[in-house]
Order: structure tokens, then sequence, then C-alpha cells
């Protein structure tokens, strides 16, 4: 019985149409990466399961695709967690390893791992995939790549400022116009709260903060009210959220807003510093937004937030975003370690690129040239060339085998072949070949010396 | 309490420094397979499971890295062959999906499931890792990348000799040269098993021969003994595998074995064919071996079967292999398509290019250059400029904080930077910068409008 060929959902197929695409956005990020000096390191699939578990909260823990010990490893099972409807404890000691879920936490384990051979501060990307048991639906994948930037090791703004360039030049050099990042810090909020004499709700208060894309200002409002924070709270919190201008605006509002608050205020004038110098350089493909109301990843960043919107005519989320974090290394013994992360949502910028028709032409490498087959006599001719042809780094094929004229060119015609090599019996015996052009449908005969300069010449052109 | 950081046993983290190697053996497979005419396909790492059991015997299925089924799914575990002491059969009512075994049963799937966009022949490479469940051991891993080109749809013994010269560019461009590949052809050994009247035992025949590497010709002739093959038929094998001599002499000494051999002779000419086609070829990097006893995968393969030694004075296995199969896709329902495939063992060439130093200097991308930071006033004097370098295709650092110059340098050091820039209160009063070659020691100073010009002149000459 012959199996239905399909793949699992949520995965997919490349086609080399794809994977051209898909590389160009993937060349771009590393050259531009390392222009900054980061370097590049690679994990591997799957993980010890105790290096993830626990990272990513209840619901992250459940995704996280477990693979089954082999052999007579199996008979540990915990049957008692089956019975007691545990699935996912049953799960769990079935497997010791599991599937990269992201590509922060083998960061901070491969740091922890290799901290006498690395150089700190460590500027590292990596570009691979990762996966989630998502359920599938449109645009999201159990399979799908990651693009992250990060330095650990050393906590200065200049980090901040150099990884906000950083996105400016990725979507210049990608041609992606339009760009906004949303930025904000932790510590702003905190001392929102605290001057609000709400800092032991603020956990309460930023997760209703972070829904405000969805709900809106009023729905942020109705909900503060449904938990019953102060109508004045409340009301000091609108005004801080709603306030709109420019970032020099922003900032000296904030100075007002906070002129008789007396604790640290240190956030606050980093947050500073870094709008400050961002304002003074010429940024390419984006626009700074200092967003008061952004609460993104709280439980995780401890500075700067920051989150990347595409262009306003491509209505999906955020394309990337990144921030401030001090405590990534901690689970495996490494303390003290502060860092800075981005990442570049790959497959989102994929859908940007394709939805602009941003993707050069040409980028796929296809056949050049096709030599027709009119028999092994013939071929023999020319074989040589066909070798000669690729060491000048021309691509060519010779068809296989003696199928008819027409079915050989619509090979030809299917993979975009430029040009054809026609060398038949009547050229043999003028020691002649007729050179079609694909796209003109022009056919010229030159003497057959002439062979590999007339090529060579006419895909130099073209 | 802490997690000691570590990986799981057969898998490996990649450093920088390695990375960049890997990536340029996968460019060099990449660039050669695009000139003979290949285009890129990849895969999901993972694929259902019942595309892979049943596709590489009974060892192979256990050496499968099975996924544990999501959430509620587990319910439908097979508890009653746990007690049978049935682990696969338990784990597999677990799974429905699993990673990748190899290249070749995705390709299988792949051109069954998308045949009617596939374009035929089709000439695919893939370069994607695989993950098999071995006991990890010296050189071998759990996960490694494999490399293939494969042909599909059409049969043409012009095509083997292609895939003989697609072996002998890749190793040419990878420098690597002593390469030996054995070739020979199925066809050869059915024709012997004919002749020598031992048609119905030619899988007892050809597996005793697949172990000639181990046990060398008088091995093979005691299994066979002890297998009660006749003393005429172990003769003639004997004399049959322990020819030498040139390919030319061995034609013709099997022109000779099987003159009164009656029977189809197809498989013998194409051998004869394309060995004396690559007699006439200028090979590169590598030796054509037709060694007589080559029977590798015959379960598999139904044509001509090739193995690649790597230089003679390197002790590994073989480092590639192929052959000429026909019954690739049909499990997936579509009959009737020959194909033929080779591999590069992209782990052993690694390990080749290591031991013989082949990896040019200067494939690792580094921080060229390093500015060091004195604090904030500083670097606003420069940081615009570290941009406009970067967009010059140079690489460029900050460094973060004002550390000690000596920690500073030693970064720079560590990370083997080119050039340092130095523009402290002295250079800023002079209008001044120092540059500091770290190669040389040599420290220069210069106006600071040349800043930029000096830089780009130096990194350029260098």
């Amino acid at each position: 019985m012959a199996i239905k060929p399909t793949i699992p959902k949520g995965t997919r197929d490349f086609s080399s149409e794809e994977i051209f695409k898909r590389d160009y956005i993937k060349r771009i990020l590393k050259t531009t990466f390392e222009s900054f000096g980061y370097e590049p390191i690679e994990t591997p699939s799957f993980e010890k399961l105790n290096t993830l578990i626990g990272q990513y909260g209840d619901e992250g823990d459940r995704l996280i695709f477990k693979i089954i010990n082999s052999g007579e490893k199996v008979k540990k099972v915990d049957l008692s967690s089956l019975e007691q409807g545990n699935y996912e404890k049953f799960s769990r000691s079935l497997s010791e390893k599991a599937l990269r879920y992201d590509l922060t936490v083998p960061l901070a384990r491969y740091v922890s791992q290799h901290q006498n051979k690395i150089t700190f501060p460590f500027k590292r990307y990596q570009i691979q995939p990762v996966w989630r048991a998502d359920r599938p639906q449109h645009g999201r994948f159990q399979e799908f790549f990651q693009c992250d930037a990060d330095i650990l090791g050393n906590r200065s703004p200049w980090q901040e400022i150099e990884m906000v360039l950083l996105y400016d030049q990725v979507f210049k050099a990608l041609d992606i116009n339009g760009i906004k990042i949303r930025i904000n810090h932790r510590e702003t909020l905190i001392s929102l709260a605290s001057l609000l004499n709400i800092s032991e709700r603020f956990n309460e208060f930023t997760s209703t903060l972070d829904k405000i894309d969805k709900i809106g200002v009023d729905g942020v409002v109705k909900d503060l009210q449904t938990k019953r924070f102060s109508n004045e709270a409340i009301d000091k919190i609108k005004s801080f959220i709603e306030f709109s201008g420019t970032t020099i605006e922003k900032l000296k509002f904030l100075k007002t807003f906070f002129s008789n608050f007396n604790e640290d205020k240190t956030g606050l004038d980093e947050m500073t510093f870094i709008l400050n110098q961002l304002n003074k350089r010429t940024l390419e493909s984006l626009s700074i937004d200092f967003d008061l109301s952004l609460a993104r990843g709280l439980h995780y960043y401890t500075g700067v937030i920051m989150e990347v919107s595409p262009p306003s005519e491509i209505k999906i989320g955020s394309i990337g975003g990144g921030g401030r974090y001090d405590n990534l290394t901690s689970k495996f013994g490494l303390n003290n370690l502060s860092g800075i992360g981005i990442s570049f949502g790959f497959e989102r910028i994929y859908h940007v690129m394709e939805s602009l028709k941003l993707f050069p032409d040409k980028i796929q490498k296809k056949t050049e040239v096709l030599f027709l087959n009119f028999g092994n006599e013939f071929v023999e001719i020319f074989h040589n060339d066909v070798y000669k042809l690729r060491k000048n780094n021309i691509s060519c094929e010779l068809y296989p085998t003696t199928e008819k004229l027409k079915k050989q060119l619509s090979y030809a015609d299917k993979k975009g072949v430029k040009l054809v090599v026609i060398i038949g019996p009547d050229e043999r015996e003028k020691n002649k070949f007729i050179l079609k052009n694909m796209i003109t449908g022009d056919q010229l005969t030159f003497p057959f010396e002439e062979l590999l300069a007339k090529i060579i010449e006419y895909i130099n052109k073209n």
C-alpha cells in the first residue's frame, strides 16, 4: 500500500525559489551583524530537557517538543501520572531531551558552559530554526527560524543605541522603509508606579498596560477600574500613556511629571541619554517612538524594552523586539551578567519582503546554458566544454537523454535557461554550433571553435 | 539550585571559528552544485513517523528520534507493548512524527508530493542536518549534516559521468587532492552470480563481499566456504575480485570473463561506456578505481555504485558515496522513476580539511576596528563615523564602557582586532586621533578629519 506523501501540520517544504529568498535575508542579517562585530554561534537542535523546562512558563513548557528516550530507557515511564491525567508529567518521564524552543535559553546555557573560553563582552548572533508545538494556523508554524543578536557581560547605554542602529542598518540593507521602533524603559514604569503608590501592584498594572494594543487606552482604563485602582492613579496613568509628541517633548513631559519624585532616577536618565543620542543620528529605515505605554516582557526585561513594527501598510504584528536583561544565566550558576538582545522575526520579515516585492530579481541561481542531446557521439564533442564553462562560473547542464527536441526545449524553458546549445548531425558536419537565446528566440550559428568564447561573452553581457 | 550547563551526548556547540569553516565547505558545495544545474530544496526537520518507519531496516527504525505527541494524544499509548517489553512498539504508539534520519527519504516524499510542480529530470541538492540515536563515539554524532545531490526522472549513463565530475569539481574547489572513487555496477555482480549459477544466493554472496574492507579477500573466501559455496564458484569469485590493473585492463578482463555469457549485458555495456568516457576526461582531484568487489548498498542501488575515499594519509572510512536507484518513490505511489544520487560526508570532509590544514586563512570575519571608550563626551565625537565605516563593509565596534585602557586593549587582542582607534582627552584637545596597529604595535597620530580615510586606507591595504 502506497503512503500518501504529506508533511506534519505546521511544517513546510521549501522550493529553490523560496530558499534563495530566505538565504538572501539571512545573508544580509549575517553581513550586517558581522559589520557590528557580532560572531555567529550554533547550538544543537535538541537540549537536555531540564535546560529548557521551567524557562517559558507552564504554557511554554507544554509547547516544547520532547524526544522519546531510546530503547529500554522508556521502562522508567511514570504510569501513575498517566492515570492521574497529568500528561505533561507522563511525557517528561519518557524524555530527557527536547527540541530548542528559542535561541535565548541555548545562549544562556552556551555562555555558562563555555564562560572560560569566551571573551566578554560577548557579542553573538545566531540564526537557526526553533520548534514549538503551537496549534498551526495561517502564518504560524511549528518549525521556524529565529535570528538573535545579543551582548552579554556589560551594561552600557551605548549598547541600546547600537542595537537600534543595528535594526536600522538591517532594514536599510533589506530596503524596507517605514519601520517603527517603539521603545520604553522598565524603570519608567517602576517610577510611575512608585509615584502613584501602586508599586506593590506593579505586575497587575503592567499586565493590563501590556494589553493596550488590543484593548486601547479606554480598555486599559476600564480594566484598571475593574481591578479597583484609585481614580486618581487611573487619571495619572491615562495622562501618562496618552501623552503624545516628539521624543524631545516626551522627555520634557517626563521631567516635569517626575519633578517631585525623589527616588532613584537612573533609569530615566539612561532613557534620556539613549533617546537624545538617537535623536542626533540620521536613521535610514526607521523612526523611534518613545512609547510610555510599552510594557512587553517585563517578567524578563530589566531595562530598555523595544518592539519593532513593519511599515504601516503591512498588517501583521511586530517583526522584532528585544531589551536589556540581567538574569539570563543565573539558572546555570553564572550570576551578575547583564545582557541586551534583539531578535528579528525572520518569517514575518520574509512576508513583508514578499508583500512589498522587495526581493531583487536574479537572486535565484538557475541553469544558464543547456546543451541539447542528440546522442552520445555528439555529446562527446562538447562534453569537455561543459566542464570548462562550469569552471568559469557558468551554470551548465547536458540534457541527459535524446528526447525529442521539443521536450528538451521545454525543459530549458521551464527551468528558465538563458541559452541552449545545439550540436546535431548538421552542425557536426559543418563544424558549427547553434546558440539559441531562449528569451528572444534568436538562433545564431558560429564555428565550433568559438563555443566557449561566444557563450562566455553572451552570459557576461546578460 | 543551579543546573549544570551541558548538552546531550553526541551533539555539539559550534563556535564562530568552526561556523566560518563549516560555512566555507557549504558554500563551495552549493556553488559547485549550482554550476551543474542543481537546485536546492529544504524539508522539515521532522516528518510523519510513517514516512520514515520501514525505510531503514529494523536497526535503522530504532535509531529514529521520535517526538512525543502533545497533550492528551499520549492517552492512546499502547501499554500492552510496554508489558511485553516491545519498547519500539510502545514508543511508536506515543509518536506521530520523528526527526529526519537522512535526506533520501524526505527527497522521495518531496518529489512524490510535489510531482505536478516539478520539472523532470529533477536535479536537486540538499544540505541539512539529520539525527540518529546512534551510540555517540569519537567522530560519530547524533546530529550531523548531510549533503546530497540527486537527479530523478531519467536514466542516462551521462548522469553517472556527471556525478563523478561533480565529485571531482567539489574536491578540486576544496583543494583536496588524492581522492579515490571506487565504482562498480550491480549488474556486474548479478552477471557474475548468474555465470556461476549462484543467482538464488545473490544476497548471501554480496553481503559477504560487502565485508571485504574489513575481512580482506581471504576472509571473503573463508566466509563463502563456511556458507558452502562450491569451490569452483569460490575460485572464480576470487579471481574476479582479485584482478588488478587499469580501468582499461579491467574492462578487457571483464569482456573475456563474460565472453561465453549469453544473458543481458546492458549493465556491463553501460559500465564500459561510463568508464571509457571518464578515462577521456582530465580529472583534477580524484582517480577512478573500477572495483569489482564493491558491493555496498545493494538492497537499494540498482545500477552503478560509488564509494569515495579520502587521501590515503587520512585514516577514516569513506567520505562520500552514491549510486543509481530505481524504486525510491514507489512507497509513495510514484513508480518507474529512476534516479541517481551522491552524498558528501560533510563532517568527515571537515575532518580531512582540518587535518590537512586546507582551510584558507581569513575566512573568519572578525571585528576589524575597535574604538576605545574614554567616556560619553568622547564617544559622541566619533560615533557617527563608526556607523559610516560599517556602511563601507568595515566591521567596527565601540568598547561599551570606560574600562581601563589595558582591559579594552586586551579585548581587542583576544578578538583579533586589527586596528584600535584612540580618542581621549589629549587627542580631543589637539583634534587628532591615534591609530594603533594591533599586529605590529605601531601607533600613528592623524588629524581627526582624516579618520575615515585613514582607516579605510589601512583596512584595504591589509
